[in-house]
């Protein structure tokens, strides 16, 4: 299976930024974590709040953990608040189920990790994600 | 950037009690945190519950770890309540979403600690937070 | 039972403070729990360690909980270091069993409540934290 | 007080590699947290094990949180195994006590944040983090 090298992960991170910038949004903080939920490399914008790591890492570890994008977690915790109010039990309290989570796929459609972006809202957040895997040639599932 | 020292911290909770005294407030709690969300200094009033603390720190520590005050924690937990119960979540239970968490700011509009307190109305606590902050000549964002 | 009132806990944390400064000792922090192991009053002197809330309290808390001062609860640790790694245990990881932990008992020699400092040697965190009761016309045992 | 900026944390890590490549030192995971212990940046190396961001978080954690270094917590853990268990306990279990835990001073010798190194010998861990540190113009106790 192929893997996020940590270069690859470097060049998600600095072009989620980059789109952040473009776009105006708000400082954002990225995430990248391999297939096994394991964080490879992050990076919090100067004037983020000190938190961000433990956001942007719950959306990526949840959409890891469940095989499920930060879009879809949230369609069930609006269906079903208690599913995922225990699935965030279960996982430690690390599941955020908004966009802006997003697994990332390789060409045999594979899941190779995830990113996780948070600053903006979830929407803008989901925004920056797919521009950062999408430069390095990968799939986003938001 | 400026710090809340401890003298500061002090005046601030000494205000915030001498304002619900004046207001008849419900015996009140007052925290103060840094910027990095560490306890600075406390006091709990005679007659007030022993788990006030963890609320007043929980005000204030949601407010830090994620750059928004309580009165927009409430906002967000009443649209998306499933959101911060994650984030509550992922800050090992230490988000309490309502009033009386306020981000306190310098002259540069840097966030440089937050305050918290409980005992009263949500609403109450707030008023006796910002009237502690304000006499010290720092900004409060509740 | 008698309690320790806001301002006589307010008195003890400016004691002990004194103390310290009288002795040269580094900035130390300085709690008093009730009764109950719930915090009363907290602060920290400027320059202190972020984390140095964490420390005081679980030296007054251990007290508390186990009945036994910081420099018993040592004594047990040298000889059972399993015993009080399990009390940390069941106490969820808030005893530090090293002086600076110290019961307060009223005249009636019954415990109302704990103090913990902590800063410089444990050695001198205990002679600041007596130094704060007795001033109040408490009694200390550490 | 001085901050270390999303640039500088960047540096700091590059550079930590750097010396590890020259070196010929295992593979590194580096994290740059800011002072008041919330992760600025991290990378973990191609090859690193899963669980490298934990550790050297925790090296870097517990040098904020008590403000000692890794090699001064290694000493005291010799000397008293259960003080380093308890301070890990209040801590969450976020301490690592071992050399590759550095506190970074700016040029006023305030404590702006830590960076934490893991991978080779906790020495070499070491060497890494101080090459980082000095080579963005700060100074660290490691």
């Amino acid at each position: 299976m192929a893997e996020i090298s940590a270069g690859k992960a470097r060049s998600i991170i600095r072009k989620a930024f980059a789109k952040g910038d473009e776009m105006g949004f708000k400082p954002l903080s990225v995430v990248v974590l391999d297939a096994g939920g394991h964080v490879k490399a992050f990076e919090r914008a100067d004037g983020a709040a000190p938190g961000r790591f433990a956001i942007a890492n719950g959306k990526a570890y949840g959409a890891i953990m469940l095989g499920m994008a930060g879009t879809a977690q949230m369609a069930r915790a609006e269906q079903q608040a208690y599913f995922m109010a225990a699935a965030n039990g279960v996982f430690g309290g690390n599941v955020v189920p908004v966009p802006g989570g997003v697994l990332v796929r390789d060409k045999r459609d594979n899941v190779i990790g995830a990113v996780g972006v948070t600053g903006d809202t979830s929407d803008n957040d989901l925004i920056a994600a797919m521009a950062g895997i999408e430069a390095v040639g990968l799939t986003g599932e938001g």
